[in-house]
């Protein structure tokens, strides 16, 4: 392995996804020429661009590397991701969903614009994530399988429709209903687990990976997902407001299911550990590749934001 | 060419469209199985086959039956494209956008719902097409492309972009501006114009045609798509509002942009009329092969709805 820390390789693949992903976006273009609207650019732009760890789109970086392909070959999937992930996070802030003004610190995109814009904002990411892999990925079979990959997770068996089930389950909390652990787990393998899970397997396709390990890797992001929104849940209970950018404890309120809920705050973090254990048992078949992503799911039991 | 009319050719497409979605869409699924949450499903399936004309899909089959493939070899493109125009209705009824109650005689599917499972409801629909694509058509060379010329179409630069245009379009209009019908053309090149051209690119690519028909079939599609456009307009002046299922004179009101308004009645059908003849005209290379295309540019002009 390379002699860098965890946090100096994750700053450089970092560093590039955001350089990459500012050169992604069609630029503002006056509208009698065609093109994308000036407003509509400047929304993509502005919620594209407005920070976050880009978890995404560097674990795919991670995995095409770990299998054995240079990053830039898995770049335009690791932006779908970002984007997708982006245009997920403009709808779910709606008034008519969540209603947040706020996002990583500044005004959420319907309200520095407006939810019109909003919403087409999201829709144009959504679709411009699609036409990346396809312009960027090679061959067209690793292309298409991506685009599946992609689809699936983000579709209405995967994230939106965790999204509608996480609705759901906020109605039936209102309503005073108990859930269970089992029941908020199946609401997050879909609504964050299938986006966190489908960054490896893509980056395993696009290096053109064996089976064995394509499914470690499918494994370990089902893993890395959970624990990752387990310790979500417990940074919402304990987690510092500036670190966040977001009001904390709002997700405890109004009876809302959260795993400190179900298991304690002592429990989720065990049920964290454990998840973190099975995701680098996971990689076993990727003996020494995988180191990287070992490192990675033991750090994000020490998240702080 | 074969015996039957047109109507027949037609109606024969689109009962085979519509067998053909009532299969794609994911059915409910019981919430703890994960899966497509019910009310999602119910949501899709409710506007998806809530009747239509289906001529994005029809399009698509034509233009794959002209260039030598068979119709199922272009259907899981068909579908795809009519999941994109359906969920664009369903986003663009929002009240945030252009808040309309009814669609196609039925409750739009806010009304229906609510605004989350609505926004909900269009953002699955656009994700499970590009699923549909790679899932369905081969080779994956061909699926790739599919994926990347619907994209466009439907992306920042294309259908959303247009969408963005036209609100703003409608806010210059309130405020008194004149507006003209090159701003006007602007506009609708991207909200319908670039999702009627798809099909027929699509349908070449599918059936793998010389590039010369592909080119033929898009210059067709342009043609094509702006003359429909432009007899819409004409009906929502001079249409009978039990035909249309929708308020007729509503484009008109508040000064909004319309060809009729600048080109009046009988300019504008002039124009479609001199669009109809270049879309013919287009159709040469095809030889014999594009006498359905011929004919339906033809018939567009008769539209009654």
């Amino acid at each position: 392995m390379t002699a860098s820390t965890l946090d100096d390789y994750l700053g450089q693949h970092r560093r590039r996804v955001e350089a990459a992903l500012a050169a992604a976006l069609p630029g503002p273009a006056p509208d009698d020429l065609g093109g994308c609207p000036e407003r509509l650019a400047s929304a993509m732009r502005y919620s594209l661009l407005g920070g976050g760890k880009r978890l995404r789109p560097v674990l795919c970086l991670m995995a095409a590397e770990a299998c054995g392909a240079s990053w830039p070959e898995a770049m335009p999937a690791a932006l779908a991701l970002e984007l997708v992930h982006t245009y997920s996070l403009i709808h779910d802030d709606l008034p008519a969903m969540d209603d947040d003004d706020l996002r990583r610190g500044r005004p959420t995109c319907h309200k520095a614009f407006d939810e019109a814009t909003a919403i087409l904002a999201g829709d144009g990411l959504l679709t411009l994530a699609f036409e990346l892999i396809v312009r960027g990925i090679e061959p067209a079979a690793s292309a298409a399988e991506c685009v599946r990959i992609l689809a699936e997770a983000s579709g209405p068996s995967g994230m939106v429709g965790g999204q509608m089930a996480d609705l759901e389950a906020e109605t039936r909390a209102g309503d005073g209903e108990d859930g269970s652990a089992a029941e908020l787990e199946a609401i997050h393998r879909r609504k964050t687990g299938a986006l966190l899970r489908a960054p490896l397997e893509m980056g395993a396709v696009i290096a053109r990976a064996p089976d064995a390990w394509r499914d470690a890797l499918a494994r370990y992001g089902k893993a890395v997902g959970l624990a990752f929104q387990i310790v979500d849940d417990l940074l919402d209970v304990e987690g510092d407001e500036a670190k966040l950018g977001k009001r904390v404890g709002k997700d405890s309120g109004h009876g809302k299911w959260t795993y400190p809920r179900f298991l304690g705050v002592e429990g989720s973090r065990a049920k964290a550990r454990q998840l973190a254990q099975e995701a680098v048992a996971a990689l076993v078949p990727l003996e020494a590749r995988g180191g990287r992503l070992r490192e990675l799911a033991l750090a994000l039991l020490e998240r702080e934001c």
